[in-house]
């Protein structure tokens, strides 16, 4: 018999879609790698062409794409290339989306509603992908949607530590802007030494027509520093109202915090005219010019998702940067 | 050519496993056809055998099991009916589990955990269930977990109905036992016609040791009837504990209600000492003979299965039981 | 034994994504139904939400989208449309993709190519689509990506039999606008009865640096009426220098005839500006309204895909209507 | 709203690969319908095209073909057909093996051993095969490769019906060739209303040097008529080596049965010099022209294979025809 | 280009289900690991959760399991710890089940029945398990319902080896309990060097009513010790019958050996009872407590699976250890 | 913590089905391995059967079988080959098919045809292919067919650089057989450095009944060498009669230059009497014994397959072989 034998190699690559190259750059320097190129371009019907410029062969393949608007096209980039990463013969590929596209279309609320985050997981499996990576999901049933392992990271911790450190000699509740996310401000409350926490509970006006709702603040946050909490702010609609019922509640102050920034159409100018006196988000997501503002705190997540990549290659655990829970 | 033409005839067949054989008679009865009979026995080292005594060629199958303990022989023996109609050609095989197994096992809250819903999602796919029909499932993303149609009956406007009846001249507030199902609470209040809402917020002791835990009302809750909801009572520590808080913060009277009575291990002790004066729990599961008690309501949910059964044999609309919401 | 029988019926559903709804209605008039009802919009970050405003359970549901710009935006929409008719338990649902999206990245030029084609049709596949109907495909394996039935309509008669009436008393040649469409002039050829075939040849010009280009005509168009056809029309560039070049050959007239108009980016300007008599295309895409102008005509696929859809719906015979080609 | 209504309409369609056509005409005929012309032939390097020659749009397809040697090239042209049907978008596909196909191969009797059979179930469901009928499995457990349902036929009481008809007066003993085959025997015995049974052990002689092997009979032949039974008769070479043996052991008479003569090789010689009286098998194969020999009784299986077609068509049980056995 | 590259390293893990951790650790301690630590409990209602205390991201893990009562449970148990090492990112996952459960409902023996085994099969393959190893399998093809590898054991030898040195002085004849097993005993006889065979004849006894038995021993048995083999021993109602039969019939001695000691129910009663002089089983599954007696004779597997399981780790060959056959 | 930690090995082993071992052992042997051996065989019905002789456990193996006739049945042996390595542990299991069998049947040309090239993708990847090498494929999308890497190597690189050196001083023109490898004959057009092209249209003549075809040149060839191309010679028919049609209109001289030589039927004789000065194929077929005349000249695709599994093994870069095109 004669074979050729040789000693198995790893090699990590990091790709990037064109959404928001600034973090792949600043996620793979975090690991002390760059970003492999790639020749990426639109037709002018719109269809999108994406190839590497080198070899993949063999690979742990890391692509990352952060899923602003336009959101489809970007999942589409990245669906085209992870096709192409797994017929150039890549060993391994793990898609890291930051913020989970349609995650909020996670079940059917109504008869005859698509379940898009699955449609979504079951489009990343089919286009070649063998992991995902992401950062607080909008629920985390949806590590259940794909048919493989999720790396749920958690930026969470990010957030309350900034928090905790800058508003240390305060008295705080945390407070969820609906009755959907109190389970989450209750976990902000334990990382924040067990403060109270409260939530506004939006009811019809019966005195009046069929669509008027008024917002009632359930618990205690008079004369308290409320950090205002969600997952995501996207139209900001729903928090800076919030935000605007526990002044009038009588808090002393208003913090918004969240993970991801979506910030649609008319964000920045609510944020700016709300009365809350910081937002803090993270750069799951680019951050808009028109957002630039003075209160807007931006923390990074690169840090985290370089460690975590770094993990994975090396076969160490992402659970333990969590404590256990990831 | 000659060809052999014919009418499609479709026909409607009603299988049962063990574990609750007088719910699936009730709801066959409630459509007018009888549970087609089976042999089901276990061999000696508890290996399951299901046969179906009628031929079920061409079927539109549906196969009811209620997940009550031994859960895991329950679940199997439908499992192994699943298989053996696919075998026997069956042309559509729909599982109705009215409290789908290891619901609550839907995500991982810590790293390495499973995600036992999927799994059993999956193990429904590959032992040939074309759909799910299930009843208020722990939360509604489990729908995205199976690869196909999952019906997902409502069975709160049984419970809410009951209770806007029987306690129409009080003063409600619906309760959330913890901060998880604040939301759940929220839809119960609107369903009867908008009442406030509170929840059991737990905290830690700080001046004691690591695992006291107190437990603090959020809400108003003084003098008024509260409905402590939830979407199952399983050993009955939570919602038996809540309920005394609530009595402890002045409420007039405290009234449990949950779709899924699991009522494992000390639940009826439990509630029987409670000082809830009514408990409120529909049939998807059977009722140990220990529950049987004055304050326990049970009620039926075998038309609501049985109608959405003859539309969906009948291609009409399920959504339309609920006004839309299915 | 007692179960309920009863006679199958089947039914017709047309659903339509908005790219361009007056193709969907066309269709459907002319099978004598009408599209059905759906809520469908966008969220403020791009994501896009459908759901059918009637119950489609058990229906034979066609969903029918026009793959113009933004073409990534409309494939999703259609997904996702796919994906709730699944879950609502539609029985057979037939994806109409008249221009099929990404057609042209149907293989790898070179390495690290994707293969979008495929990816397209497993995405489709994915999303629940039982079946996929299409015109003209730029490449016919394309039907061979996807694991299913796919009725491949031709429309090319219905370009070539307006040509062969309008210009019947002239001399025709057919003519490819580069080396790879030869084949399908021969078949144009053969439609128009036997006609002479000749095509462009694109060489270097070796006497000059490296990426200028001369267009050589092979074959006999002096004085001859020169149909220079294609599959689809893009940006123009290749068709309009091929006419005139063709011009520059002495032929006596250019007319231009193509199943698909994408026509993007200077399309119009550059066929405004063509020497080509007529520019003929059929509506498989919405026609831009800077496209409006004498010379174009445009014929209607509406009819022959109304058809299809009632042989489909019928069992009857996709292939009779091209006389055993199909 | 406006569907298209209409009753669902089925149909039945026979087609016939080319290895054996006039058992699918016999088939067909007893159900009243015609096998569907096709074209196939074979290109010269041997590559294989077959095409339906009517629509079989909608159709419930049943696919014929009997695996004799050229063995692949069936297999093959089976495959093909099932392919095309499914794409031509066929309702229901039966792959129909009357003897199926490496059957023999059904495990790893050493490392490193494919198991063919599966990989052929596994081969006809990627083709588009949605059910298998066959006849007398090599082993029964191959029932289980297949995903899907599969409609195993017994032939064994034609052959045993015809046997106790015509041997009404001997005394019987079953033989089994070999070890393998004794549960076989045994209830070849029950059928026949409970005869002695016996078997062929065959033994290394450790006398001689390592292959010699002899043949002990094991249980009681001497004067009786012994019924020597097998699933399959190949090249007869174990076969006949076991009637000399028990002729030699004094047996009053030799009858060789089996259900499928694949009779290969030297298979004719061996049957007509063997001292057997009479060898019985049925038609699903096809039989060799040397085998006409005045000892070969032939029975037909087609009635039995067209009563299943039928039972499956009409949605009847296949079971019933065996009894509850099938 | 800056990639991380590293060499690769492989880990071998091997964890435990809760069912017969005595035996895990046994074969864990012959490879020279220990079994990794996991959380392994039940909730009240039955419901099952398991988790690994150690991350097993990248390792080659090995997941055993003994398939004893409650058998639906342990194998429960074992499917979940696979979906939590795969959602944990194992590499490779090995089932080791000894005794493969449901390994008797191998095919149809009737219609309408299930085909457990493959089920079996498939539910490993979709919790995430790449490989099954076990041993003795009821029927070999159960290797050819996974799909992928399965290393299948043989624990003969090991039973052989012992019987051969035990009793070399014997004049040993080799015999089934019944007619599906003489195939079985071929192979003993020819481990042990060539002895005769028999096997128990069940035979109804016409002159009596309809379920009356008679078992008529087949072949040589007078004088001489008996070896009454099977792969396994469940309510031990048959072998102990057979062995009553054999000394009935002359028999001089009666030894009953078999792989699998299901020992169900009555087992140990008549194991007790029967006039077999010793009864040899290996401890694929746990002995129960009330089996403890004089002529039991367990011998263990561990050092066996062990073994096999070094070989998978270091790409070695099972096969070797079987001198081909494996 | 216990584990077994070692470093991976990887070990390439290269396997050949019976159809053209001297290719796979040049092949193997410009790699510095061996063929491992394997025990292939044919049972006496066509029943084919291979099994390796060496253990390949964890091993890189690629699987080299040349579809020549009888084509059925070297795919099922490659096929069987496949299955076995996969139960036996291969870590992957690249298909080399240096002639793609079916590749011409590659779209349906007329309704109900299969498509058998995608067919045979699915066949070989449900055996267990993990990827696929292939040279010159008849058309490039079939790389789309299969659900996995398909490393595509170029042979047309091999024939032009010869024909380049040997007819270096010859104005030469490229010419398709046909109207559909024009895009091809550009090609070599290109590598030849920019010589005119010419194709033969064939032409119903009109004058005469029906199949009258008439072979007209479009393009310049009088007085120049005519290198007629094509992927394949089959039987040889149009190619011949093109070569035939060449010389009429006044070419100089005629090479045939091909990468696969099919070679069926009639296909020597009509090599041996065309006017084709030489012909030039490579060996990814054999070359039958009668083809053997001076005009053959016969190029090695060895050294780039060999080349190919090495980068490939090595994770190196295939594309790298041909400029960034494979």
């Amino acid at each position: 018999m004669s074979t050729l034998e040789a000693p198995s190699q790893k090699s990590l690559m990091v790709f990037s879609g064109r959404a928001y190259p600034e973090l792949a750059e600043e996620i793979a320097r975090s690991i002390g790698v760059t970003v492999t190129p790639t020749s990426s371009y639109a037709f002018a019907n719109g269809e999108l062409y994406v190839r590497s410029e080198e070899s993949a062969r063999g690979s742990d393949a890391f692509v990352i794409q952060c899923h602003t608007a336009p959101i489809n096209d970007w999942l589409m980039e990245q669906l085209i290339l992870v096709d192409a990463l797994k017929r150039a013969s890549a060993k391994r590929i793990t898609v890291v989306a930051p913020f989970y596209p349609y995650a909020r279309q996670d079940k059917k609320s109504r008869g005859r509603e698509p379940i898009t985050a699955r449609l979504v997981a079951d489009m990343y499996k089919v286009a070649g992908a063998d992991r995902i990576m992401t950062v607080d999901l909008h629920t985390a049933q949806i590590q259940g949607f794909f048919d493989g392992p999720v790396d749920h990271l958690y930026a969470t911790p990010i957030l309350t530590s900034y928090i905790a450190k800058k508003y240390a000699d305060r008295d705080i509740t945390v407070v969820s802007p609906d009755s959907g996310r109190v389970r989450l401000s209750e976990r902000w409350s334990e990382s924040l030494g067990g403060t109270p926490i409260a939530f506004i509970h939006k009811t019809r006006d019966v005195t009046r027509a069929n669509h008027a709702v008024a917002n009632r603040v359930v618990g205690e946050v008079k004369g308290r520093l409320c950090i205002l909490i969600d997952d995501m702010i996207d139209t900001g609609g729903t928090i800076c109202q919030a935000a605007d019922a526990l002044m009038e509640d009588g808090a002393a102050d208003v913090v918004i915090a969240a993970t991801h920034g979506v910030l649609s159409g008319p964000a920045a100018e609510r944020l700016r005219a709300s009365k809350a006196r910081e937002v803090i988000i993270t750069n799951t997501l680019p951050i808009p010019e028109d957002m630039r503002m003075d209160k807007l705190t931006v923390l990074s997540i690169a840090p985290l998702v370089g460690r975590a990549i770094k993990e994975i290659f090396e076969d160490g655990s992402v659970t333990s940067l969590f404590d256990g829970d990831a």
